[in-house]
């Protein structure tokens, strides 16, 4: 397996060194890498009760991420997967413990408590006053006597870590953490298994399948199941959960166990919030990543009944980045859509002349539709002549509703029209176009200028510029040449159009994936058309000289 | 593939949900589900400049994630990997504009540029100010005329949120947004590509490859290149950033493109700060997920320079949690180990008739190595007997150290002397055994009482209870006989070891994983051990009367 690792033996200590490095002076280490692997404050003077957490890596955020004001003193870490020493436990311990005394938040697996516990041991024989605690929140086994301690030491970290915060004494944080033990219960589910550095991944759970109360260690879940959707997924876990669940009101934590998306997750707090036990979820933490299983494409939800007394402990605000808040779950607030959507119609007003000019403009680009498309498949899908036909059909058929008296609100409305009838990419453009031209025209520019105002927008918004072979090429020279007349706007134009068939290296637009060779001698499509309009417009001027 | 979602349709739409109920009330959306899909601040009035951006989902935290103070206004959001419609983009704008105007923060894409551009005429026509600023800050093809925005649009967002939020006006946040979009460079790596819901997955990267300047839509990168390691791959990415990167200090954004975990991210930001442009970053983004793209394991780097006014920018507090706050990059601090790992060694004294004791009891257990191996065997591993053979060892070894006149020490130091040679958890638990006792003896408590306060620290610890078919079946009867005479507690050993025949389901250890069957009939050959440890002393005291 590929992993952003250099060696497994030094993984978790450069990783810490990692979180170090970048927690702004927060955190420091204990000496002793690689076997004494210990995150601890760095604005810790001893005068409250200190709380110390840890144990195998692979579970980050936990534990060194939630080292910080309001939540644990110090972190001891061990290898992926693997307890931490009692040496290093107890270096944890001495270091960040005073006469308040120390806590030990211990997940209930038989490595952890034995070596916190011989820890503990030693540390007392110092004269310190070590308290422990064992979290086993795992309900996936109602029946199991050793239940394993997963994502629900969290609620442990907080609560004790606001009261200790406040400067209550060691036996009161130690009974409001074994009361939240008592209280939480946790479950997994997961689609995938975990990829252990340094070992091939196990391919445990087949396709369409899902493992319900897995643990946190690669640990195989309680039973395969059927996966079918988010929904039936949350339903089984809360179906866990429910049978041991108290009445009143309760949080939940919502874990990410390493490799969900953010949008499967926000999924999942949908579909836990508006579960059958949705209504007595009052509180949500996460989503988020808290106690995760490397990179498990899983989550676990954790709940605890909350009393009075646990509200305030469980929002107080902590240093740790990690902590993603504990937030009221409330229902979402929909907020009616604003005004403006439903375009404002333009009154119809009479113009023969410029019915006449606009309805021959459409005739030109109909004809030209199967000339464009051949153009079109040299550089691109060939549709640019069908994409401007149509479009110029559907103008012609609106052409009784345009206001043709007022050309700003004409320019307006031709952008309306364009916008809802012409696909792709050149449509939204021609309607920038328009509408540009339309709001320039009414800041009193005249009609050149605004058109002028019209292509400045669409280079900006579409990011072509004269020279990367676009219909900008013919555009830009015409409406530059047009206050000389429209026989200098059309010469203009065919001249940028043809020299777009020697621009062999597009810049915007679909052409940009097109090998050289098979633009060169071609005119670009939309230039082309372009061309086509003001020469026709020439004649036609002629025509009725 | 499997993925936590209900349906692809929507899919999005329940993401956004989840995030809203889950925001404390922060949040809400507009009404149009599902064509108009809008995140925006409950707490807004108008007052300031409104910032907006969106773009396809799939991103998360980005967009939705990064609306709050101080950062976003608005995120209009589309369905995975595709731009969001004009009118959701307009609805967007209207919905937060007032006189301050507005502006619109757009990462280069095609579709992103028009619908947020044509949206942007439409709200003009309504007379609001709208400006719009396009990121490009991929620097994967340096000559690329349009380069993909990436994770470096986060920098934008922060920063003009930041002006936005003091009261700026919006010629004073578009200048400093294009100035952040001018100053900043990113690129990417991944070892995998993303799963598009509902498409199966696009198997590109081989393995030992990796793809350098990929897009966050599963775009491949400009290369596949030999992946070798984290050092490596951070390398390259650097090579590509120190290319065009400007003198003075830099802000570095390190960005989990999805399915990296906390720990490879932590090793690759200790390798960007050691790395050779690491002299340079003064200030650290993350590591963190910001820019995603769905569950791709790989990461980006984004840097900027920074002038003054950007850092009191970069730093100042924003409600949107997702933000993981911006951090001075400092060395690793390393506190001294405490004192006090290094056990002080007792003090050795004489007692012959406690050495005599102490021998006697080390060769019984000697004595018993074959037997209570195959007795083990049954049960586990087979090595009960020879763990507690070496113990007995050791301790003889060690005898003439040890402080055989005090029993408070002398219990301290075979805790000690068990702890450092005693492998497995039952050294451990001895180890506690014995330290435990001491303490207690410490403390006042007599022999026989000091031994049960070691009995019921080793029950704490180790989670096993009598019943449970361990040595604590023989343990704890023959202790509370103990006061009654050796007779009285080596019959009660005994007939607590002879129980664990009948306990055919353990509840603590390593035979709690063994078939019921085949434990019954077999004593568990801890609690054997502790039988004839108690049979062999009452012999010798009869022998010795």
């Amino acid at each position: 397996m590929k992993q952003f690792i250099n060696a497994k033996d030094n993984l978790v200590t450069e990783a810490i060194d990692g979180v170090l490095r970048t927690a702004g002076g927060r955190l420091a280490r204990l000496d002793g890498y690689p076997h004494i692997k210990v995150v601890v404050r760095t604005d810790w003077d001893k005068s409250k009760v200190a709380l110390v957490s840890g144990g195998g890596s692979g579970h980050e955020p936990s534990h060194a991420g939630f080292v910080g004001q309001g939540m644990l003193t110090a972190a001891v870490c061990g290898d992926v997967f693997a307890s931490p020493s009692v040496d290093a436990v107890l270096a944890g311990i001495l270091a960040v413990t005073g006469k308040a005394g120390c806590l030990l938040i211990v997940k209930n697996y038989t490595g952890d408590r034995l070596n916190f516990g011989l820890a503990a041991e030693r540390a007392r024989a110092f004269g310190l006053t070590v308290n422990m605690v064992v979290v086993d929140d795992d309900v996936a086994l109602p029946d199991l006597p050793q239940a394993r301690g997963v994502a629900g030491t969290l609620f442990v970290h907080k609560i004790a870590g606001a009261l200790a915060d406040q400067g209550a004494d060691l036996e009161t944080v130690t009974q409001a953490a074994q009361r939240v033990i008592d209280g939480v219960s946790s479950i997994g589910m997961s689609l995938d298994t975990c990829t252990v550095p340094g070992s091939p991944k196990e391919e445990r759970i087949a396709a369409g399948k899902a493992e319900l109360g897995l643990g946190i260690h690669g640990e195989a879940g309680i039973e395969q199941v059927d996966f079918e959707s988010a929904e039936a997924a949350m339903a089984m876990v809360v179906d866990k959960l429910a049978a041991t669940l108290a009445p009143g009101p309760h949080v939940a934590l919502l874990n990410n166990l390493g490799g969900t998306t953010p949008l499967e997750m926000s999924v999942l707090a949908e579909e836990l919030v508006t579960s059958t036990i949705g209504g007595q979820i009052r509180w949500l933490i996460g989503p988020a990543p808290m106690m995760t299983s490397l990179d498990m494409q899983g989550f676990s939800v954790s709940l605890l009944p909350v009393g009075k007394a646990d509200e305030p402990a469980l929002q107080a605000p902590v240093a740790p980045w990690a902590w993603p808040g504990c937030h009221a779950v409330g229902d979402v607030e929909v907020l009616p859509l604003p005004d403006g959507l439903t375009p404002i119609q333009p009154i119809p007003s009479k113009n023969p002349e410029m019915a006449g000019f606009i309805k021959k403009c459409c005739a030109i680009l109909i004809a030209a539709e199967a000339d464009l498309n051949a153009l079109d498949a040299k550089s691109g899908d060939g549709d640019t002549g069908s994409t401007l036909a149509t479009a110029a059909r559907a103008l012609l058929e609106a052409i009784d509703r345009l206001p043709l008296a007022d050309l700003t609100q004409l320019y307006r409305a031709i952008g309306l029209e364009l916008s809802q009838t012409m696909g792709g990419s050149s449509g939204v453009l021609l309607a920038i176009f328009f509408t540009a031209a339309g709001d320039a025209s009414a800041n009193g520019i005249g009609p050149v200028g605004a058109l002028k105002a019209g292509l400045d927008r669409v280079q900006q918004v579409g990011g072509a510029k004269p020279g990367d072979r676009t219909m900008i090429d013919a555009l830009a020279p015409a409406l530059e040449a047009l206050p000389d007349g429209v026989d200098a706007a059309a010469e203009a134009a065919r001249k940028g159009a043809e020299v777009t068939a020697t621009i062999t290296r597009a810049k915007a637009g679909r052409a940009t994936y097109i090998a050289e060779d098979k633009l060169a001698g071609h005119n670009d499509p939309g230039a082309e058309a372009v061309a086509r309009l003001f020469e026709f417009i020439a004649t036609q001027r002629h025509a009725a000289e």
